[in-house]
């Protein structure tokens, strides 16, 4: 196993631009942290190619480690420089990016998250999180939202990434697939004159949009939805986190399931 | 009006250490950024005794700022050093803390959400925000909660603050006197031997209590609830996020007011 103790290694540089969107479409590859994060990869036979850590770390999970996956023991000081967070726990994996994730919304079939413009990385892996805790099928990243490959957004996710499928597409495709194949597509909206979330009974098959922070859903997409829900706000608030928001939709339209 | 130019001034240094929780305890002061929540502050009648802004900042708010509050003119370099985000706006208010805020729970009226030792900000912020549109009277923040007079919580807030009632106290004391007043107070657990959270009806005044991040809700305070909660998860997820969680919980069991 080879040893690295210099935080210049071209190794060391290019597991960093591992955790940049210009790194994942150099490489084609990403880098995760942590344990949790490692393991949940190693469990969902994910394609970890390589693993880096400190000697402790290696130590306590050698075992768990897949034979073909090529590992590197690292120092403490290099640990902290590919490190998200301020006590980096010492442990990261490289992941190969394969094309063929991409999931077809004519065969899709359950209850699917749509991204339109998500911008902040904690609310786009806490809705991936959510998602896979209310039962849905998996979430696609429209154009225009975030990377699911950088640091902020897995952290976020807790492994449900894993979990349920994540594809990157085009949403105005899953409108019209799921149109088509009479399945309800919901957008959510802030304005009185939409449905009120509470008087939509739970489907088993459904798209569910939400808009960018700030701007909402685009204009173009919500006039092509089945229906658009609003939840309804009593205090002075103007509007709930976008996460926030996903959650209760979520729990609510597929609340059947649960 | 006072004109500042050097980050090295005994002001800018104060500013500063009103956004740390050492500062708020020295001077009985916060400092808030951007106009969204200064104006917030100013319209909620909040105790604003001083605001530093950019001489743009100044000119564009000068005439909603009132004639008591005392104003100076800073450079984009001093805001840069005050600012908690990338790209700051220019304006600043120093706030009064005041000790009268304190909430006593023999006279509380509708939903209170407590928190009980949560520690992230952006969630601690969320919940207030969230808590507010779901028409509940206010948040208590119990023992070991972060502050609510830093950048991030005030940030992730959204003027909320301004709207709903916060206090600070032992949740111990709001949990006996809710109960001496027949006032359910609702625990929230993962644990599947609590009570299903859709099966609760909805009730006019209750407390609702969050739990720590990683721990959860303490075990003193479990076994004083009236009844505790979970929300039936159906994939993989271990867990929700805490504030979609209490996103859930909060327009769940408040739905007859929305």
């Amino acid at each position: 196993m080879e040893k690295i103790t210099s935080t210049q290694n071209a190794k060391v540089k290019k597991w960093q631009h591992l955790t940049t969107k210009k790194g994942h479409h150099k490489f084609h590859q990403y880098l995760v942290e942590g344990w949790h994060t490692v393991g949940d990869a190693i469990a969902a036979e994910q394609p970890v190619v390589q693993v880096a850590a400190t000697p402790e770390q290696l130590d306590e999970h050698a075992q768990d480690i897949p034979d073909d996956v090529e590992r590197f023991e690292i120092t403490d000081e290099i640990a902290k420089k590919l490190s998200d967070t301020v006590t980096p726990q010492g442990i990261f994996a490289v992941i190969d990016i394969l094309a063929a994730e991409h999931v077809d919304p004519d065969e899709a079939t359950g209850a699917w998250l749509l991204l339109d413009r998500i911008q902040d990385p904690g609310n786009i892996g806490t809705m991936v999180r959510t998602a896979d805790a209310a039962g849905f099928s998996g979430v696609v990243f429209g154009n225009g939202t975030s990377s699911r490959y950088t640091p902020k957004v897995i952290r976020a996710m807790q492994g449900s990434q894993f979990h349920i499928r994540l594809s990157e597409d085009d949403l105005g495709n899953w409108v019209s697939a799921f149109e088509a194949r009479q399945i309800p597509v919901y957008g959510s909206a802030l304005d009185k004159d939409a449905q009120n979330y509470q008087t939509v009974e739970p489907q088993p098959a459904f798209g569910l949009i939400m808009g960018n922070e700030g701007q909402g859903m685009s204009e173009r997409l919500m006039s092509q939805t089945t229906t658009n829900l609003y939840i309804p706000i009593k205090g002075q608030a103007e509007s709930l986190n976008v996460a926030v928001a996903a959650g209760i939709l979520m729990f609510k339209l597929n609340q059947n399931l649960v």
